[in-house]
């Protein structure tokens, strides 16, 4: 396609093309079938080897242990707020939240409808510009976990250095899901929506460790147990089969790649160029954020003037680089540069930089 | 396309193949935009013309009225029987449930964990094979809603007339959506899953009248409470967007094919080509369903012998007809004949069991 254009999107984002085209290729009659995939039944042989082979290749390419099970659940992150504490928290035990951002916050507030949450730290006065030192993390005796938000969005800052802790830790990754190895030992669950990293919007991805599924509340809603998913392996009801498809096809795109360490390596070189251009820019353009927690995967920066801003905004995207308004809550610019970013975008966009503080600078 | 199949599924089902054909024609670059619409922000024009449009849409060939909000929501219609319960009934209040079937069952068991919910009728000892008659229907005092399964997909039945109750009515109307007008006034909350009559699956589309949003339970996550999702257009967090992007184009051709009415009437006429078939097999053909309840949406039958059933699945799956095997707790044979299902479907279908039982009787 001679019109593709670079989508710095905070998600949904940008896919890798050859997944989309590929897609496209098999859309009205999948494998010869005379059927489209979306058109199946999710009890027959094509759609359950699309989904074990999703759910197979999540395990291998973020290097899941045999005791986490792998779920595609509806609802993205959003719902896990609400069934983390529904599921795993007892009468008597306390939650702790890192109080890291908006996605931080939301998790939080839910978590407080079903249990004594607390906030073990809190960016708020700081603006949300950086993440924790483990000594910062205040637990409270008869904490169940400790959640934390891995990579936040809007502030554009990332977990660079897992908290010690003494609690097991449960991990909202929507934002940097697989783009760097993590330490399964220190999580009782992982989670995260599909549309960043992992494919479109429709699904989220949940790792959870068996012996929490087995210790889970059972007087909620059936569609609301962790376990009830795990037994059926996802296929308790009629699951979002698209968006698993297309998952699918993003994680073998990734295995093709290398897998997690080129992917990891990637997202510092990527981020890495766009730091170069702020820091290289004699404050001209400003990164709000701590150095060592400025995300990989969503680049924000300032200008000298909102005005300045809206002109950069505008004429990036003329020049094909598209949605880099930073969130409305604060304002700014804001590169999102997910997995599927490729190389070329991120080149255009830090020449594209550079130029425009020399005719504008 | 040339090999296109005839598919009976009972869901996911067949689509319209001019909606499969448009979708995959703008899959990669969607109106020019360089991008696929399944990469694009949820908060963009493109996506949310997209989403108005399925809304409205959605209300307009339905009829709902004003009072009624329209809702895209995930994790189908199986999220929906605890979100009900959670969202509406109060303490003191009881929920009566119509036991018709599998889908019946879930939703009552469902309710039971959030509150008073019991079977003011139950069709279990008779097999499902029918729907209750409003005066067999037995409600106790203070029940705040009837909970009621308009069609039940693995037992093939229908309920033709509404039950005349003297309590609002909730509607599991997943299997037969759309394919009908339906009293509105009656309805405190109507809801189904996509994946048969409305599209592909990864949502649910909920009626809601607003003086029920109003005083809705507010003591539970913010994913499972309706007046979030209100009073943000179902765009509280990330929204299935592929799902109601083909929504709304099913939703295009219905209207385009005469809306309700028509769909009424060819569903009607689909089905009489089945059931004529089987009633004038001089009971080679057997259709366990009470013939007031025989369902427009899904047609099962029995034949002689489950050997005979297997050699009639089998070479029907041969001739291009798919999927025709009844649901695996009931056995026998099933022709799933939603909205999308083309008359030539049908007939070739109702030629193929003449032809069968004559070269078998």
């Amino acid at each position: 396609m001679t019109n593709r254009v670079y989508n710095f999107c905070a998600g949904p984002c940008t896919l890798p093309l050859e997944v989309l085209e590929e897609a496209q290729q098999e859309f009205v009659d999948y494998h010869g079938a005379g059927m489209s995939l979306i058109e199946m039944t999710h009890r027959g042989p094509e759609y359950e080897a699309v989904h074990n082979e999703a759910v197979e290749l999540a395990r291998e390419i973020y290097g899941a242990p045999d005791d986490f099970e792998v779920l595609f659940l509806q609802g993205g992150a959003t719902l896990q707020f609400a069934m983390i504490p529904m599921n795993i928290l007892k009468a008597g035990e306390k939650a702790a939240y890192i109080g890291s951002g908006a996605w931080a916050t939301g998790a939080f507030k839910d978590a407080q409808k079903y249990g004594d949450a607390y906030l073990a730290w809190d960016g708020k006065d700081e603006g949300y510009t950086r993440m924790p030192a483990s000594n910062e993390i205040e637990l409270q005796p008869g904490t169940r976990y400790l959640h934390i938000t891995s990579n936040e969005t809007i502030g554009g800052i990332r977990m660079t250095d897992w908290p010690e802790v003494d609690v097991p830790m449960i991990a909202d990754m929507s934002s940097d899901y697989m783009s760097r190895p993590i330490p399964w030992q220190k999580f009782d669950l992982v989670y995260g929506g599909a549309q960043k990293n992992l494919g479109p919007a429709g699904a989220a991805l949940v790792f959870v460790r068996k012996s929490v599924l087995a210790d889970c509340n059972t007087d909620i809603g059936e569609y609301l147990r962790y376990s009830v998913h795990a037994e059926k392996n996802s296929l308790f009801n009629t699951p979002p089969v698209f968006t698993i498809y297309m998952i699918g096809k993003v994680l073998k795109w990734m295995k093709a790649k290398g897998g997690l360490s080129v992917i990891e390596q990637e997202a510092a070189d990527k981020a890495g160029r766009l730091y170069d251009v702020i820091d290289n820019s004699d404050g001209w353009y400003i990164c709000p954020v701590a150095t060592e927690n400025r995300s990989h995967m969503n680049v924000v920066f300032r200008l000298p003037s909102e005005d300045l801003e809206k002109k950069f905004i505008k004429e990036a995207d003329a020049a094909g680089m598209k949605n880099l308004k930073g969130h409305r809550s604060v304002g700014g610019c804001r590169a999102s540069i997910y997995n599927a970013m490729p190389y070329e975008g991120v080149d255009a966009l830090a020449q594209f930089m550079e130029q425009f503080r020399k005719d504008n600078g």
